[in-house]
């Protein structure tokens, strides 16, 4: 049995290392989309377990053979898909130190720095961040925790509003039957699958409209409110988005809160995408109206240089959290938490077991993550700016949203078929890689300025390529 | 700003692999549970995110100044509290290779390795598991998924058992009032709190009684599911658990499985804890009855020296997962995915994004992982039949469960108030640790036999330790 050593750990973890340093300083080589078809990766492995040992450098070697012709490339400065979803060496090496440490933060008890580090942090970037101080842990009614998602923020946020909307007697009856929940057709696909799983289905859930900015018209949230109100029902949870998926669109907080605060509904924010934008100072138009907001979340793991997985989530009513999700079995209690000295963090999310997350949020802004993540959002910004300005100069495009931050979607004038063909023969050639949507029916090419190393010549490459292939 | 550049990466890097084999070696040299107060890691913070970047050499140090004192060691050899949570040197490696490259693993296409990677391992431990084939990706209706945590795997499972007893239409509906599921009082907490999630509140959850082994009594289950039938309601989901964490108790799956198929309920088999001890051939006895089961789930990360997060989660049943989980948004679609040629897991999981989780599972077991596991189970299960002896030979204890693998509940004679004491007294020796619990009303000392270097030694230390502090 060759199991591996701590001289052989230390030899193949140096080399894993610089082969990290390697694979992002040259990731630029390698095509942005992974160009395999569907069950080549599989077939280049065994199709069952080996039955001993291999040589560790032959897994490594692997990794170049095997795995990397079936990465899409979340590193490559031209990858301008979906979200950004940047990394960094600080916290990279945040998550190893958590790994090597292997604790579970489930409890304060289970490894008390697992909890205390990440109260101080998610403190630390509700400063950062300019959020509204009845989000801090030491609030008197508040605070934060790291998530997995935004998935995972957004359910707990329905969760301890549907505790809070039915007294808690939701935990003994479980009837959802009355509750009704508001979002745009612009909220996140998480928002719809959270409502589910907690078990208020589609029919209960308010589409409302967007007007041409896709931000919601409060208005028709007032209207809709009122209606279920009149027809007995409980208006319980409405979603503003801070920048949309599709297309970055700004739901107006202050106005949504107005009318959360008249029902008594709890006002979720979703700043999943583009919240860390507030870093930036005058970016932080993005934080109006959160100090209304029951919960808010973003994502140090989108544009912030912290690997994946690292949501923030704040609610300013911790108990209605607590209340949703506390659960305590005997061979979980311990005399700290018994006292009320301690958080447990494991009650703050659907899981029992956490990693130590914090560490990489510790190790990233301890060592310059933040200027470097002002830096590279402003970046993004003006680059964006600046693509939106080539955008509107060719006429063969349309920009067809508004593009506040660092998300264009463009579309050419000659249709959805002519722009579905141009994402794809663009994509198929590994230089850039970009994600189709569909606003108001009409289908759009979304350009995500967000890679760590993105720079003027790689938007200005993607934007050249899009050129050329618009015939 | 000072940013990491890539050969302080390197060097940083090379010096925190380093570390964690000292860590890792050296483990022995701490206190298995962390000695600080509520508050004290905190203190040793500052209190406000620094202003400008410091040098990582100085972060690195702080690990050793700040964290280390708030540690309670999951890895420490006498660690016998809540269940093992063994890491090892490939599986932290793979870990690494995760974080170096970055990519989301939420659908086929946003990186290909990562998911038929993921496939394939799930159906590389399906065979080393000795798990049925339904359960197999390559399977008719089954297939197998990653997920973060056995309290995820087990909402995921009552999520498509909810969408398929109510035909699908709960995601329109949300109506879970007539739903009725199934576990004994020693099931994990996840199960209360995955049903409370999905609007299944206590009223709507019958607690099964248990014989003297605390196992599932089938005749009470039959009974509850008879009268529940008789009153209208639907049952269905029953948790049939192979393991249960207070105890180690195992409920007859087959007999369960007997009542669930009759009555069309989903059967879900919780072996979180327990489960890998199937890789080795004379403990297959688990998985019985699993050949009748909707869903499994069982933990790498806790039993085989996989570091956190890692639980397998099966099902038979792929289709009523998806249903109950699927959400697709334009900016999510594919090609690959529209042809039904590649999985999405997005759609098996609560969250959407993933961590390229299976990298840790591939390396471990290249690297001689599951001979590693196979030897350190065998020696957990005889260390711990050894102890039971040792115990039953004292007068002043009684062994008060019975311990087939690796967990031995004892408690003093003399009653609550002493085996607290003994705990209490043991835990704060830092010589070991263990964990707390009650079964049928009496406090019990749960000694979870679970290190990946415990060994008979650490075994006979702990053992001396209760004796001596005994009194």
């Amino acid at each position: 049995m060759a199991v591996v050593t701590p001289d052989e750990f230390r030899q193949h973890g140096h080399a894993l290392i610089d082969w990290i340093a390697d694979y992002t300083e040259g990731v630029e080589q390698y095509p942005v989309a992974s160009q395999v078809q569907p069950g080549d990766i599989r077939a280049m492995l065994p199709e069952h377990p080996p039955a001993h040992a291999e040589p560790f450098a032959d897994v490594l070697a692997d990794l170049d053979r095997v795995v990397m012709p079936g990465i899409t490339h979340w590193q490559h400065p031209s990858f301008f898909a979906y979200f950004p979803g940047n990394g960094s060496y600080p916290a990279i090496l945040g998550d190893l130190a958590a790994s090597g440490l292997g604790v579970q933060g489930m409890s304060w008890v289970t490894s008390p720095a697992c909890t205390e580090m990440e109260t101080l942090m998610v403190d630390w970037m509700q400063e950062l961040l300019g959020l509204p101080d009845h989000f801090r842990s030491t609030s008197a009614t508040g605070g934060g925790v790291i998530q997995g998602s935004a998935s995972e923020a957004t359910l707990a946020s329905i969760l301890a509003a549907r505790w809070r909307a039915t007294g808690g007697s939701i935990n003994a009856m479980g009837d959802t039957t009355h509750l009704v929940a508001y979002a745009t057709s612009q909220a996140h696909s998480s928002i719809e699958k959270g409502l589910r799983i907690a078990g208020i289905g589609t029919s209960q859930v308010r589409i409302v409209p967007h007007d041409e900015s896709f931000a919601m018209r409060v208005d028709e949230l007032d209207c809709l409110v009122r209606d279920d109100l009149a027809a007995g029902l409980t208006p319980f949870w409405v979603c503003a988005s801070r920048g949309t998926t599709s297309s970055m669109a700004f739901d107006p907080t202050p106005a949504i809160a107005a009318v959360a605060r008249r029902e008594h509904m709890w006002l979720h924010v979703d700043a999943a995408m583009s919240g860390i934008g507030a870093l930036a100072p005058e970016l932080r138009w993005i934080n109006d109206g959160l100090e209304l907001a029951d919960s808010y979340c973003t994502n140090p793991h989108k544009w912030m240089g912290v690997n994946f997985d690292c949501d923030l989530f704040y609610t300013a009513d911790r108990g209605s959290l607590l209340g949703a999700l506390s659960i305590l079995p005997e061979y979980l209690r311990s005399a700290a938490a018994e006292a009320g000295a301690v958080i447990d963090y494991r009650d703050w999310q659907v899981p029992l077991g956490r990693r130590f997350r914090s560490l990489k949020l510790w190790f990233a802004i301890r060592s310059g993550g933040v200027e470097q993540a002002v830096e590279m959002i402003r970046r993004h910004v003006t680059l964006t700016q600046e693509l939106a300005e080539w955008a509107a100069a060719d006429p063969r495009f349309e920009v067809v949203a508004p593009h506040p931050l660092n998300l264009l979607c463009v579309r050419l004038r000659d249709g959805d078929a002519a722009t579905d063909a141009l994402i794809e023969r663009a994509n198929a050639t590994g230089r850039a890689l970009f994600t189709r949507t569909v606003l108001d029916g009409m289908v759009a090419c979304r350009i995500s300025v967000g890679g760590r190393t993105t720079d003027r010549r790689h938007v200005a490459a993607a934007w050249a390529l899009l050129q050329e292939l618009a015939g």
